[in-house]
């Protein structure tokens, strides 16, 4: 066959035609294979499933660096495949993750690179989901979702066009599946979702009901614009047992020499013949998918291929003997597309795929919390990348390519094996380096853009650095430690002024003065004793300068921490500690009242606003890890994916605690030693109803050869009736309803582990009146086990691999000895009615929060303001509460200097949360473009890699009678009396727009 | 890379030219890259080493079934192979197994067929060793090893022509090598010869001396036409270590690229520089090189040629900064070709590599005779195939088609994890099938054969077809039983007249009549009793008719059993018994006497002509083999390779025997019984000198877990002052000298087995005026470990594994119990001089014995000889006792009723080893053609593959003061005196010709 496309080439070439390019465009739905009528169709789709980073690091994967660890390397997957495809124009491949392709195409040779377009545009390679990875779903947030598809459409837009823009959703491997990547998804204009997991129950439900595929509605506020056809895929993303022909595999291959010993044409044929018709005894038409790799299969695609086009030729050879199987390559794209003309009628479905199980006490539900330190500071890194990103196209530094790093770190820690948890520790700490790799190049492009817009365009002058100080989590930042003078830059990179609290650790007291040059009320607190036992702290501060400061929209602040002429004021400034040991302590401002009782625990919170009084106790508890040996469901252990607890009800940590109460003017806290590695300080500030309750938990003591996982349990007099409620990836809130499933007939063999679901932003309960809402600053894992109460698993240390891969029980260490993590639960008691208002506005202050930046100065607040702007902002106004910036970065400035961005702009309230902010916003854009005019808007689907006006979704008939076709006006409505650059959104809706500025 | 062999391609296509057919040859030594004089020039060969069956079989290799068990696949090896030299025209590689090229090819397309035409023209493929396998060196007969490479040489001239004939010998895996095979690659032309195992001492010796390679003068008798350069290889056959890049290897990969982690690229050149300056210091020169590849490796070639095009520029890179390495792709012939370019004066050798140890308890002596029965079934293969073969040719059948399988079968038998006992049950199952299915098809050309030649010409008639008996060796032939009337008819595939004694089991008493209708004097003997309980013997046959008969050369006689009247005869006419118990028994005839005592023991042997007198006892002993975790060298195990005894002097098998001896005029036979699973029977024949012991030895008793070694030793008087001898392969006799190596200081570790040497037909001890001789029906493995003695191990069971790969101890089992194995030695009493033309003859008699087919008639003699032929003969007289008609082989026979054949004659007496028949011999090869007229006569090198007068080998001068130049004239002498078609043969000399005759 190689010859034969050689041949091809020859004449192409002779006749002095690019490759291809002459020809119609053969990709997209019109090159399928949509099968024959009377015929069993089996869609044959080959692919490679790659893991970006599990196992083996990303890097490790795509070299087959390390091979010892696990057999992997996807740059001869790709040679190879690229080669099969040559030879067999039947020959079908998809591909689906960018962060490995991007490696690979960036090695190849023009040639090659011209080769795989035409591969590309005859539909023989197609790329399948194209985002950076095939992210996680539980623990990644959307924000980040939507940029790392950005990142691989862009990719693939700019180096192939139209024909490599996916159209199909393919999470085959992540374990539970979110509502919210299918509305996504949807939104991206995709056609379709399948995927490879689900529930046993559920799977089993709907082989024998052929449901396995259906229209999900995956938005309560999106309507159509958010239905997805989705499939779960027959047989996981594996060949039907006996026709895995790749080179790690041991079936048997197709031996067709009828001269050599063992031929076994025959037997293979009527095994595949039974195979296919096994399969479609679940599935609702005569089409069926048939997913022929795995995990890091193709490497030497011609043993997969070789095998497949015999299959192929002899499986249909029968035909002529009356076999009703037609077998054909195909791609998830085109099965798709038969599925959608098979005139077939849908079910439908409203709720997730969480969690996921797969068997009775294999519940997958431990990664939600697994890796608490990476997951945090993957979140931590959009924080600063957004801003960066913002940062970059403010001030024109124009230095994408110093952001690229961490865009691209951010991409491949979506993987979902990356911030799930669920990767060897060498590869976490990859992860790890490669986001703070990023945050040092893109700290290049914040220092640069701080320095252009700090800078007053009539004085310009060299600027002294700005640094980051990323362990003030810990309370440390070295750089000041004894520094005489510095000053601190916050930037807020939301569209909303914001009031923000600010906690410096210092070793000297200083005047604090604010951009205007004003001294700004600061307390000098203690640091919590807890914090100084925390492994790998360096610093020497001891105490803390604490105040309250307003940010202006899209802007920044500086203030100046000038030294105090009497330095012996250090001791005698701290604010007096008020132990409460033994004795009552209460947190009060003008809005919420926290209560502790004698004894230290937490007793009573009240929303004095409202009077809302719900009494509330507060502990840490463990439940001890399972430590199976995974050889029967019986024995699953707990690990990095699967959470089971010996015992459905979890032990305190300890019964005693010692409380110590803080209380200033602006700011009251509670710190509390539960025990020799648990601790925690509960806070209000001045004006603020928001309770924080930040903890610090671990090394977990696993002296006692007990894995642990630690869980923080909230619990109230509110009768939550089964019902509690989180979010899907930040954004839609979703009712769970404890040991009930919507869709099947649920049996419950894991009380507790069978009711987490993932909490990305918050979990709540809720009655008449009364709400109480945990934000989590990171995803995290929990649910309500009893009425009235939440409970959230914080940290997690297991001494067994569960056995799903990973080979390594779930025990983090840093400093010889186990990991130390701390994190912030913010608690919000509110009505229902007024609950969201709350929590979507504090759930932005968590995730996008304002970025402190240091500069050591020499100079005096006078003599810098001089110089330099203290404040800036790059809006004049801000934007409705009700919108978010979810994406403001600058994509290019042309010759004739004008600017191109990629502007999201995002309603972030559901329909009826709220009774001003669920109302349509009107966001007039030129807003954000203080310094020129917008002189074209175009806008564009989710993942910005199509015009929206050229987007064509396939239509699907449901079951209820309706058709998925959505008029494009109701939802993409504008007025023609508004201005040109103002837009409608609703609730929930995210609007992409390519902006050019003049 | 691809795109541009793509654009090579384009262009001469574009111009009307097949693929490179304009384009001068670049194949063979003027395309060699000879490196650079001031350099390390480092010659990388990229190589894979496939087994032609070993844990799986040579169908299994071929597809890669069964990866469960080694995963290897060779289809896919080469279709890589093939791709990846298409993508880079600098890359090079070297195949060398036919029997898998073979399997590969006939699958392929023409287009695939005509691009690996152009890759081998131009140097890019090249066949290296080319036979159909790696033969093994210790149990390969030579007419089977010369068979073999024809086979391969034919298929690659008549596919590729000139640029595939192969010019080195690869012999890289097998554990030993012997003299005789590097004669015989002499005379097939080869250069050179590489391998990988030596004996660990010598090894280092080598190594220390820069005398690893050396031209060896590999023969007694052929002076500079045996010599051959040869070459240790210096890793074994893989790469340096850090340097596998195959699939299959854990090393790290070439990481260079500088955007992603893990950059490894100085790390790695570093590390190459240095293993070439390590490997050079065991060299002679300024070239070396390094095997790129390993078992089953290259099934995805881009993987090693991708990382070795990487090492290659990256090295070569640092010669700037002064490096002196440099490194190319290469081929061990463009090697070689470098050294015989180098100006080096060379060591020599004339021993040869036996034993071969890899640590001081490693002698892999044992795979000598492991599974001896598959070592015989492979030998009596081959003398089926011969005759076939001739019979084929002098009937005119024409079917070398039912020969093939044979030839292939017999081909892949030749394998070293093949005759060589050292594979898996399961492959030495399949290797006994193919035979059996290659003499099924074969006996076609036999039975069509004989139906031809037994037919009068005048008288055609329908021939009742003929049929083999393969069980005689146990007295069975089922067909017979019962039968009223039969024929055997004798083929003689020698070409002198042959004595034969025949041994027919029946159920019926017969008279026999010869050809000519006369009644032979036969003898009813009784069945050894020990035959009965042969398991899987399913003959009621009890008693065997026994008579002596003169067979003409290159021909049959046909034999007539016809009833007797009177059938109560049977017992009555039994040769009486006389039980011999602790009673002495003397087998005497006209020119031996055998003597036993009154236990049963033999006790002395008389040439009774010479009157030469050998006290001899003869005894069954056996060894324990050691029973080692294999994880030291202390504790390694006797196994299938390895031969290694607990203690040095094994214990006899029973101290008490039973003899019955059997005497009639023409036939003497002693039975002894020596326990349960021991016995033999020593016999003497009318008129010959020659004492026949036939053994019967299994199933081995493994009852007390003791795995055993069991050998026949025969103790005498000769004071054969640690000497002993034993042939090569069948031919030449090489001296060996107990616990001595010609070539370096041995130290000994294995006092019985590193004795031990391939006994591939005979061994012999001698003084003056005496010699024992041994010849043997199959390869065995034996040695003489006190001066007077030789011992010969007959059949082996081991319970452990020898950790040498092949994962099964050697337990051969049928029938449910251990294997039964039976066997013969050939005892001769000679004064040495004398000795040769006894032994030379009788081992021709051992391998290649008259073939009995039988057939079931209806007609009386009378009947019969009236429409058929009883005798027949090829030829009119016989042709010189010292010269052997090796191959007669009918290669075509065109339209113009030309046949064409392939004839081998041989001088097979050395020099100087009988006064008479070491002299040259003169043969008229018209004798062989008396159907038609020799038109044309052309002498081709011993492979067949090259005309005589095109050959030029290579020239090296030797540390002697020697060239290996041989002038022609003096080897291939001809005597114009002499008719056109007669040949001069000197001793040992093999001739080959393409001979036509009208």
């Amino acid at each position: 066959m190689y010859i034969i496309t050689v041949l091809l080439v020859v004449l192409a070439t002779c006749y002095g035609a690019p490759h291809k390019s002459k020809e119609p465009v053969a990709c997209g739905y019109d090159s399928c294979n949509l099968g024959q009528a009377d015929k069993l169709n089996v869609h044959i789709v080959a692919h490679t499933h790659d893991d970006v980073g599990w196992l083996k690091t990303v890097d490790q994967y795509f070299y087959g660096a390390r091979n010892n660890i696990q057999h992997a390397g996807v740059q001869y997957i790709i040679d190879s495949v690229i080669q099969s495809l040559v030879q067999n124009p039947d020959r079908r491949f998809i591909y689906v993750e960018m962060a490995f392709f991007w490696r690979w195409w960036n090695q190849q040779t023009d040639d090659m690179q011209a080769t795989v377009k035409g591969l590309v545009n005859d539909g023989r390679l197609e790329f399948i989901s194209g985002g950076w990875c095939m992210n996680d779903e539980a623990a990644t947030h959307y924000n980040s979702i939507i940029d790392q598809h950005t990142l691989g459409f862009e990719f693939l837009k700019n180096r192939f066009g139209e024909c490599a823009r996916p159209k199909i959703g393919w999470q085959i491997d992540p374990f539970g599946h979110s509502r919210e990547l299918a509305s996504l998804f949807a939104q991206m204009g995709f056609d379709g979702l399948f995927f490879g997991r689900a529930d046993y129950q559920d799977y089993e439900q709907r082989n024998k009901t052929k449901t396995m595929e259906m229209v999900w509605k995956a938005s309560d506020n999106l309507d159509r614009k958010s239905w997805l056809f989705t499939g779960l895929l027959p047989n996981g993303y594996g060949p039907p047992g006996g026709f895995c022909f790749d080179t790690f595999c041991g079936d048997q291959p197709i031996m067709d020499d009828p001269r050599l010993h063992d031929y076994n044409v025959p037997e293979k044929v009527n095994a595949f013949i039974n195979a296919a018709h096994d399969e479609v005894r679940g599935f609702a038409t005569n089409h069926i998918i048939m997913t022929m790799g795995s995990d890091f299969q193709f490497e030497n695609a011609n043993e997969w291929f070789k095998n497949l086009d015999k299959l192929i030729r002899y499986v249909n050879a029968q035909q002529v003997n009356g076999s009703d199987v037609n077998v054909f390559y195909s791609t998830p794209s085109c099965y798709l597309y038969a599925l959608n003309k098979a005139g077939h009628t849908w079910t439908t479905k409203t709720d997730d795929f969480f969690p996921y199980a797969h068997h009775p006490h294999g519940f997958w539900t431990g990664y939600f919390t697994s890796r608490a330190a990476l997951k945090r500071f993957e979140r931590y890194s959009n924080n600063i990348f957004q801003a960066a990103r913002q940062l970059n196209a403010f001030s024109g530094v124009n230095d994408r390519d110093s952001l690229f790093p961490l865009h691209e770190a951010l991409g491949v820690a979506q993987h979902h094996d990356a911030v799930s948890g669920t990767e060897k520790q060498q590869v976490a700490d990859d992860y790890a380096m490669r986001l703070q790799y990023g945050i040092d190049r893109a700290f290049e492009v914040i220092n640069a853009s701080i320095a252009k817009l700090i800078t007053k365009p009539e004085k310009p002058a060299p600027m002294t650095p700005q640094f980051l100080c990323p362990y003030l989590n810990i309370s440390e930042c070295l750089p000041i430690e004894k520094a005489e003078r510095f000053t601190l830059t916050l930037y807020n990179p939301t569209v909303h002024v914001r009031t923000h609290f600010v906690r410096i650790p210092v070793t000297n007291d200083y005047t604090v003065k604010g951009p205007d040059g004003q001294i700004i009320m600061t307390n000098l607190l203690k640091i919590p004793q807890a914090t100084f036992s925390i492994p790998g702290r360096k610093s020497f501060a001891e105490v803390q300068l604490e105040f309250r400061t307003v940010l202006p929209a899209l802007g920044f602040n500086t203030y100046f921490f000038e030294p105090k002429s009497d330095q012996e004021s250090l001791i005698k400034n701290i604010v007096n500690e008020k132990i409460s040991t033994n004795a009552a302590c209460i947190l009060q401002n003008q809005k919420v009242r926290v209560e502790f009782d004698e004894a230290g625990n937490l007793k009573q919170i009240t929303n004095l606003e409202k009077s809302i009084v719900v009494p509330i106790t507060q502990d840490f508890f463990y439940y001890q890890s399972f430590p199976g040996n995974n050889s029967r469901s019986e024995f699953q252990a707990s690990g990095a994916y699967i959470f089971r607890p010996v015992a459905q009800t979890p032990s305190p940590l300890s019964t005693t605690r010692k409380i110590t109460c803080v209380q200033t003017d602006t700011y009251q806290s509670a710190q509390i030693i539960i025990n020799d590695w648990v601790s925690q300080q509960i806070s209000i500030h001045d004006a603020q109803s928001v309770v924080e309750v930040e903890w610090t938990v671990g090394p977990i003591d696993i002296k006692d050869s007990v894995g642990k996982e630690i869980i923080v349990r909230y619990d109230t007099d509110i009768k939550s009736d089964k019902k509690y409620y989180t979010d899907a990836n930040g954004r839609e809130i979703l009712e769970r309803v404890r040991d009930f499933r919507p869709t099947w007939n649920y049996t419950i063999a894991e009380p507790v582990s069978g009711n987490y679901y993932p909490i990305n932003s918050r979990i709540y309960i809720k009655e008449a009146g009364r709400q109480l809402t945990v934000l989590t600053d990171r995803s995290e894992g929990g649910g309500s086990i009893n009425d009235g109460s939440i409970e959230i698993l914080v940290h997690r240390r297991t001494l067994y691999d569960d056995s799903l891969g990973v080979g390594e029980p779930l025990n983090e260490t840093a400093y010889d000895t186990g990991l130390v993590v701390r994190g912030r639960h913010w608690l919000i008691i509110e009505t229902p009615e007024k609950s969201a208002l709350s929590h979507r506005v504090v759930a932005q202050d968590l995730y996008m929060a304002a970025i402190p930046t240091f500069s050591l100065i020499k100079s005096t607040y006078e003599e810098y303001s001089q110089n330099y702007r203290t404040t800036w902002s790059a809006v004049t106004e801000s934007l409705p509460l009700n919108v978010h910036l979810l994406t403001f970065d600058l994509q290019e400035i042309t010759a004739e200097n004008i600017g191109k961005y990629l502007v999201r702009v995002e309603h972030y309230f559901e329909n009826n949360e709220d009774t001003d902010y669920s109302k349509p916003a009107l966001v007039d854009l030129q807003t954000l473009f203080t310094q020129g005019k917008i002189t074209d808007m175009v806008e564009l689907t989710l993942g910005a890699n199509l015009e929206l006006k050229d987007l064509n979704r396939l239509q699907w008939t449901t079951a209820d009678g309706k058709s998925s076709k959505s008029s494009k006006s109701s939802l993409f409505k504008e007025s023609n009396s508004l201005k040109a650059t103002t837009i409608i959104l609703n609730p929930m809706e995210i609007k992409t727009f390519l902006i050019s500025v003049q």
